[in-house]
């Protein structure tokens, strides 16, 4: 590794096992059957370890978009045209995209960040443009040294301005039309696992599509398998510029104690990098939700997640971890406001 | 049937299919892949049917936890001692419960009506007091036919307060010792199905306390053989109050155009009840979540229901339908504020 990707090294935040402890022990005490709030308890008890206090509260959270471009979209692997990936810039900024209503039904702070679209996009607030895209990864490797080192730091960034606003859950969210190949190219090199199994339609590809995408995988494993030795390769090699930025995102979180909630396919794929690079920081993650993306469930099953939603989403963004939050805050709400049996008068088990 | 259950014959409202078309052809516009938000557009659409109108919301939430003891409930088919159902009443009625914190974050309206404890309470809105629970079902019919008109009654006047206040969605919940022992008893029923198959833990029972509700809930239906021709006496030979209560509100949402949202093992249970009193009332209909009870799965198989959620709960109270409550919410706001492609400026597919 470079000088410049060592802060990949520093450790993760403890989780505070006391608080955790303090939380298990009152959700006992709460007038339910013990156990029958089932994941709310868990998840309740999970978000006290991380905010160091019995009866944690959640509610600022701070959504980042990652957008880049891919070379290998050249390829026809996806069902829409590389063009949408800046349009979809421009429907961020207006807020007409799925993210953005969710962002302000949530009442989450946003931004996007574009690190490398085909064209250049003005108005992004924090706009880090490594290039028009990434390199096609069946020709050669899809990012350089450099342009992986920034698109790391541009996820580490994200996290420290999220802490800056006092931020209690992290979200990271992508667009990039070809990102699916790219995240299904990474789950393949590091599960590792054949492309057949793994390519799904993304964003609507037939049957046929599918067959061509998965080829294609196929035959780049195959011309870069001189050069998939550690995880930072194989994501600079078969990565995108958001994809890098997310598994520095989940990297960071870990390391300032910030809960990230992994949104779908793509954001698991970082996801799997990031704990790669940095193991077990997924103890400061969360799964939000199932894609119908074919590939994700190898993916959770590698990183022995369960995710909380099954709602047949594949659309990025975010968009899936969004859907999540109103669980979370629920759990917290049940956990720090319910009565306790002894509050209530109510008897216990016979 | 006596004359008094006979407004469970009237119709079910209508859908209406053009506002539910109308709310498909805009998903078909709004700035995603096609079918990417998965549920969420099945789910726009569906409500759009319900509220004639292409563009839903859903702001207004009625919830009602109806109370009832359970003669059955002597035969030891409970972790917890049957004065619970009061102490409960009492938390309900102190906000202290889960369905009570639940409520307030959702901004719903909330009541408990109490159709029949072992000991009168005090303070309820909406008493309906039918008498100290039912009679045990493993001796006698668990409700006289005036009690039985009376709880069906009781759940249908709860739907008439929630039109009055002009809810949007109606949850009903319940609470009442020893009502996982009925309801197991009606799914055998109404299924049918082996007592052993269906049986679960309920608030918390061993594996031997288990067998033992299995063994009852056997006898109990071989006494009642000769009895359980129809649905209603079925209910009424096996149910409870609250059950009756439920299954009379589920019909009467259905009658009106309110739609329902079924929470878990028991709420099911009368679900199904509901069903064969009013073949098709379900299109009214959306089951929440996938409850822990073991015998919820066959239940929602006979229903061919998928619920929303799946979160190891299984409380009661309404407290898992609570829970579904923001992705519908989240659901109606993606499709009425996206922006299409058109608004946007973003190509459509390849």
């Amino acid at each position: 590794m470079t000088a410049d990707l060592r802060w990949l090294d520093d450790d993760s935040s403890s989780i505070d096992a006391s608080a955790a402890e303090a939380a298990r022990a009152r959700q006992e005490t709460l007038t339910k059957p013990a156990g029958s709030l089932g994941d709310l308890e868990t998840l309740a008890i999970r978000i006290a370890g991380w905010q160091r206090r019995e009866r944690p509260t959640l509610e600022r959270v701070h959504i980042t978009v990652f957008a880049g471009d891919h070379g290998i979209a050249a390829e026809g692997v996806s069902a829409f045209p590389q063009a949408v990936t800046v349009e979809m810039l421009r429907n961020f900024a207006r807020g007409g995209a799925a993210i953005n209503v969710l962002a302000r039904a949530l009442g989450a702070t946003f931004e996007v960040v574009n690190l490398g679209t085909v064209n250049p996009v003005a108005g992004g607030a924090h706009d880090r443009w490594l290039g028009p895209g990434t390199m096609s990864f069946a020709q050669d490797a899809a990012m350089s040294e450099a342009q992986l080192v920034a698109a790391l730091d541009a996820g580490r960034q994200s996290v420290e301005r999220a802490v800056a606003a006092d931020a209690q859950l992290y979200i990271g969210g992508e667009i990039g039309i070809g990102n699916t190949t790219a995240a299904t190219a990474l789950a393949c090199a590091l599960l590792p696992a054949k492309s057949e199994t793994l390519a799904g339609p993304g964003t609507g590809l037939d049957a046929q599509g599918v067959a061509r995408k998965a080829a294609v995988i196929r035959h780049s494993l195959e011309r870069h398998a001189g050069g998939l030795g550690s995880a930072a390769q194989i994501l600079r090699r078969l990565g995108g510029f958001e994809i890098a930025a997310l598994a520095g995102a989940y990297v960071r979180c870990a390391q300032v104690g910030l809960p990230a909630l992994i949104d779908g396919f793509i954001a698991t794929a970082a996801a799997l990098v990031a704990c790669r690079l940095r193991p077990r920081a997924d103890v400061w993650w969360l799964f939000s939700h199932r894609s119908r993306e074919p590939g994700h469930a190898a993916l959770l099953a590698a990183l022995q997640a369960r995710p909380l939603l099954d709602l047949g989403m594949r659309l990025g963004e975010g968009s899936g971890a969004a859907m999540a939050v109103p669980i979370l805050r629920l759990a917290c709400e049940l956990h720090g406001r319910m009565a306790t049996f002894a509050e209530a008068g109510v008897s216990e088990r016979l």
